[in-house]
């Protein structure tokens, strides 16, 4: 029965690909995490850890593309498998940039853990938490095949953006009360950009996983709350 | 002759994809080049323009998805024409992402114009001036199936990391002498991100070119400039 042989052995590439974007996207998920942790605990050694550990997600993401490449040349996909493999390689592209983010917010953590503390770090807990959850729920979507779940993920990114744009004012403040907090401030803004822009990210995922699935885009806007592009904030006394 | 025809139609549709990709990057580069000059000029009539073009760019990304998806379906390509597929989509990806940041950057330069002007403009100017060079050798390297202009173009990318690493220290220090600046000096650092983000962008696509071309990867690591994650500026006189 060479013919099941060829369909069985299909299934289990199409497997083997999901397992690995699960992989990458549980590697991200703890990168996201450990960032913000060093952060919060002015851990440099753990910061240190995330910057060196980026490389194994870069890795990841080539040893997809490769996989899909050879999947669709081989096996000559059509329909919902094409779509699948299509998607998972998008899928690890953005992966790839939430573990860039993740890195570039550990680099930042460490200058931070050198710096005088500024203020609570709440909301970046509670960002990184939310994002969490959402790229935690994304990748579950994806490996349980379900169109319904990545299109709640997709809805749930405003939230995220909430907090961003409480972080982004109460840093400006921090910068106009006492001009020696702009340097620790800046860090933080961009960190706080950067779990913005890896909830975005995951919402890309969420709309791919969507795609792989049903075959059909979800609408082109999505909920979205960061208006930080417009903010003004004037020196107190102003 | 139905196999000539056949032959000449798949090149005929492997042209009319470049064109597709070369017309998006063309339509990002525009964007990018308008933001700075709707922030230099104060210009906040262009800013909007580029804001509300950005629904084109995202429209040509899902269109090029949605012929590469048909060109797998229907060719079943191999070898090189399946890596030049990979690449154009992957490409688009970029060039989509290069469209957000000129539209974030055109947004910030519409409340830059209620502001008080900040210091001079040239670095933005230089830096634009440098991306926009990259990204169009980038896809004239593509369209030419070029991977040595490719392989330079991956090159390129460091000048415009030290530019922006002079802005970043730049708009600190006026942030530091007077909280007046903080605002509008908070905007043109995410501005000067955003355009370094965009050089990224730009050398990724470099790189997929080079890939689609040549089947092999350029080398992990390419030469990189931005230290700005590690930056500390300290106010005059601490």
């Amino acid at each position: 029965m060479p013919n099941e042989h060829i369909v069985r052995s299909y299934d289990e590439d199409l497997r083997r690909l999901r397992d690995m974007a699960a992989r990458m996207g549980g590697l991200a998920e703890r990168q996201v995490a450990d960032a913000t942790r060093a952060l919060v605990r002015r851990d440099t050694d753990l910061a240190s850890e995330v910057v060196q550990r980026d490389v194994q997600i870069d890795a990841l993401e080539r040893e997809i593309e490769a996989f899909c490449v050879q999947l669709l040349a081989l096996r000559q996909p059509v329909a919902s498998d094409l779509r699948v493999i299509i998607s998972v390689m998008k899928v690890s592209n953005d992966l790839e940039r939430i573990g860039d983010y993740a890195a570039n917010a550990a680099k930042r953590a460490i200058v931070l853990a050198s710096l005088p503390a500024l203020g609570s770090l709440n909301g970046f807990e509670r960002m990184t938490h939310l994002v969490q959850e959402n790229l935690k729920a994304a990748m579950d979507a994806l490996v349980n095949n379900d169109a319904e779940a990545a299109g709640r993920v997709w809805a749930a990114d405003e939230p995220i953006d909430t907090i961003y744009n409480g972080i982004f004012r109460e840093l400006l403040t921090f910068m106009m009360e006492d001009p020696r907090n702009i340097s620790a401030a800046t860090h933080m803004l961009f960190i706080a950009k950067n779990l913005e822009r890896i909830g975005d990210h995951t919402t890309n995922i969420a709309e791919r996983i969507h795609y792989a699935v049903r075959g059909d885009s979800l609408p082109d806007e999505r909920p979205k709350a960061d208006d930080s592009a417009y903010a003004v904030v004037r020196p107190a006394g102003e």
